[in-house]
């Protein structure tokens, strides 16, 4: 049995993943190959015909030793990737080779972050992790106070894996999510246990889609949605709709729009937040990472005072998805997710020392996705990290230089994080869609939307830290021969 | 740049990648060497002080390039191991090496599944795997009418993502989550779509935590909990609850419970939901892959009339987690989840033909375990899948046998699937619940527990199929020598 089907771990681990790594390697490289470009070509129904060939038959009677060569490399030639640099659509980023590789050793061992005896190790890593994120978002005082950082709570008597002793001590925590609608649907929930299930989401019209389908999930009222005509909540349109309010209400802000990388005026609308007794939630899943870099974090100034933060390290970041981050003010908000399940968490064993880690999501089964998170984070340092988005920041605005020079294209702004919107000067919007839609057919291209200042632009978001400046022109130049004149 | 942080897809992937599986592999080897059994030794703040040891800061400003070894070394040698034959504590499987490799694919190409440029093939692989699961579910006809294999609908006119243009024609589909605990909010939450708020949960005492606590999640009534004191829900006392109650009814059975791996009576409850108009959900998160085997499948008659299923192929189908599955009998109720966000499915890209793919989950940024599930069902087929779980009940009934024969323990029953229940004949359930710690804290062994019958079992769950029978012969002889006399 266990030579026909070897494990991933074990004794034998090591010998049976190697070779199956070496096909694995192999057919990425031949599918990146076959694919040569940034997407394949030919469109949805053409794409879908070629995996449709390569699989054959999912669920055969009799298995395929050839599998996992056969779909690696449909998979692979059937990619949008993100590596690739005109592959720039969405706020998807190409990871990092050593967080893949990090993320193998949680797939060999399978870990499970809902009890101490499945994940013995790995639930010490994610305290770690998360106590060093939480400490990075809350490195700034509320009050303007500079900078300090949050004294760890001793060990042994309280931290996030154990209940708390002094409870009169107010520090913050984080937790790991698939992302940042999960981070975004936990804000939500926490606010609604902490004020009631009355609790109103008051959101900016330039705020993530997720938040208003967070509080239909959670059975909120309808959120209360404030105009943001020039791309961020705008606060004398906030102070209007909270005077108008009555009862809890939960502001989200963003730092770092989907559509134009924009930052709300965060220090506004936490003063205001405060004036009105409203609570906090920052959605900074583009955004967050800015806090790595000494040029850039001051953009952040005010994220600080949110209850919650969401950040999303699958996008500035590098991290292979999922790797999400719900930062909260207040540990003791947290008390919301304490759950009970007797073979996970029984009282004596409680009692006697192991730790309860049911409390630390909506999941049960979880993988430590803290572990490529660590490894990311120490091998880079805040350095490296900086330097990284430093760089990913100049790109982009070599790349807005680019089009504002160019006699045929318009710039939408000058970008905050690193997003360049620019259209056709000439352009309807039906042609700025075709334009799109036809590079993705060609494969040539994989370019965002946006719809802002009430037309369609084109959207390049860079995170690819390899893309060279003469790729960008190559860009422009492909959607120049793809415009009908 | 790309040299001093390579990335893992693009031109220099490959090569990028290839030394740093070797540290990967290398450090896993050491780590299992260093930890000597199935788990560490010494309970938990020992092993936190050797991670946080081999951690020291996990955000330094300065980059360390030996944090991939060390950190994937701190893990290894602090892991619970499932592919340990001592470890059988919980529904934790040790993952197939192949499955493992599949997953690297995901993690170096990274795409995501909220829109068809951002996961060209991937999109349509999902499809095929969502496609073979329904029907594998489903292909038992609702009212006894023998076997059957639904028809695909013709492809480009209608399908899972879709519009459907034959609204008429109902057919079965399913979603991929992360687990059985999304997949059982998800099942809720359609429910409450298609009945609205008032929708009341009923439940066995012996069901899954994750259920009543979907209900509070999404703000559901108080779910109704129906006795089961002999493990499995027992249909009369259902047919007495659902007699006493009005309004909309969501039934959840299980099959395959946590504790003991119990499969409810499911054809007698799926008769009542018909007779008292109640909707029906089957959790089958563990048994549900006994459908791959000719011996078993006939265990989970009746799986077919629920209007929800959730199964993981996490526990009895060796991936890494997460690879969850809800598979849905009428595809029309997965209208409830069609969203709309420009950036991702704008209608004129819609029309265009781009695929929508944002109402397949709640998720936005997802990962496609489709891959590693696509790779493990074609390389082993329905025989091999088979092979390996009926292997792993009779490994599950020899050691039941081995219990039953001993004069020194008490079996709690034969097993229905893969569970254990057994304990000291002479023990208290203090002594029960302190020979677990303490084979914990020795790192000798990772027992579970469950109680029932109103007293505490020692719980073995067998999921290894590289296990053999001296392994659990040894097992019974460690509790033995743990047990106080």
């Amino acid at each position: 049995m266990s030579t026909l089907l070897p494990l991933a771990s074990g004794p034998e681990g090591r010998h049976a993943l190697r070779p199956l790594l070496d096909t694995v390697l192999d057919a990425l490289h031949a599918g990146e190959r076959a694919r040569g470009g940034p997407l394949p070509a030919g469109g949805p129904e053409a794409v879908a015909a070629r995996v449709r060939d390569a699989v054959g038959d999912v669920l055969p009677d009799e298995g395929d030793p050839d599998a996992l060569r056969a779909l690696v490399h449909a998979l692979a030639e059937g990619a949008a990737d993100p590596a690739h640099p005109l592959c720039v659509a969405h706020l998807h980023c190409p990871p990092l080779a050593v967080a893949t590789a990090a993320d193998l050793a949680v797939s060999a061992l399978n870990p499970s972050m809902d009890s101490w005896d499945q994940a013995p190790a790995a639930s010490e890593l994610e305290e770690l992790v998360t106590r060093a994120l939480a400490n990075e978002v809350y490195a700034e005082a509320p009050r303007g106070a500079g900078l300090y950082r949050y004294a760890a709570p001793s060990r042994g008597t309280i931290g996030p894996h154990r209940p708390a002793a002094d409870t009169a001590q107010n520090h913050p925590d984080a937790l790991i999510t698939t992302g940042g609608t999960e981070s975004n649907q936990l804000a939500l929930l926490l606010a609604r246990e902490v004020h009631g299930p009355s609790v109103r989401l008051v959101v900016g019209a330039n705020a993530h889609h997720t938040l208003p389908r967070a509080a239909w999930l959670l059975g909120l009222p309808d959120p209360v949605v404030v105009p943001a005509p020039a791309g961020t909540l705008d606060p004398a349109a906030l102070d209007q709709a909270l005077t108008a309010l009555s009862g809890p209400l939960l502001v989200a802000a963003t730092a770092g729009t989907t559509d134009a990388g924009l930052i709300d005026p965060l220090p506004d609308i936490a003063a205001l937040c405060r004036t009105h007794g409203a609570r906090l939630h920052i959605d900074a899943a583009y955004g967050g990472p800015l806090l790595f870099s000494h040029r850039h974090r001051a953009k952040l100034t005010g994220l600080a005072a949110a209850d919650t933060v969401t950040l999303d390290l699958h996008k500035l970041g590098w991290q292979p998805v999922p790797a999400g981050v719900l930062a909260v003010k207040d540990a003791h908000d947290l008390a919301a997710l304490h759950h009970h399940a007797d073979y996970l968490n029984a009282d004596d064993d409680t009692e006697a020392g192991l730790p309860d880690l049911l409390g630390r999501s909506l999941h049960t089964t979880r993988r430590p996705d803290a572990l490529k998170i660590a490894v990311t984070l120490k091998t880079l340092g805040r350095t490296g990290l900086g330097t990284l988005i430093d760089h990913i920041c100049d790109r982009a605005r070599e790349f807005a230089a680019l089009v504002q020079e160019h006699p045929g294209y318009e710039l939408y702004d000058t970008p905050t994080i690193s997003t360049v919107l620019f259209r056709p000067t000439t352009a309807t919007d039906d042609a700025v869609a075709a334009v799109r839609r036809q590079l993705l057919t060609d494969g040539r291209a994989v370019l965002g939307r946006a719809r802002l200042d009430g037309r369609l632009w084109l959207k390049a978001t860079l995170l690819n830290p390899a893309t060279r400046p003469g790729d960008l022109a190559g860009l422009l130049k492909l959607v120049e021969g793809t415009t009908p004149r």
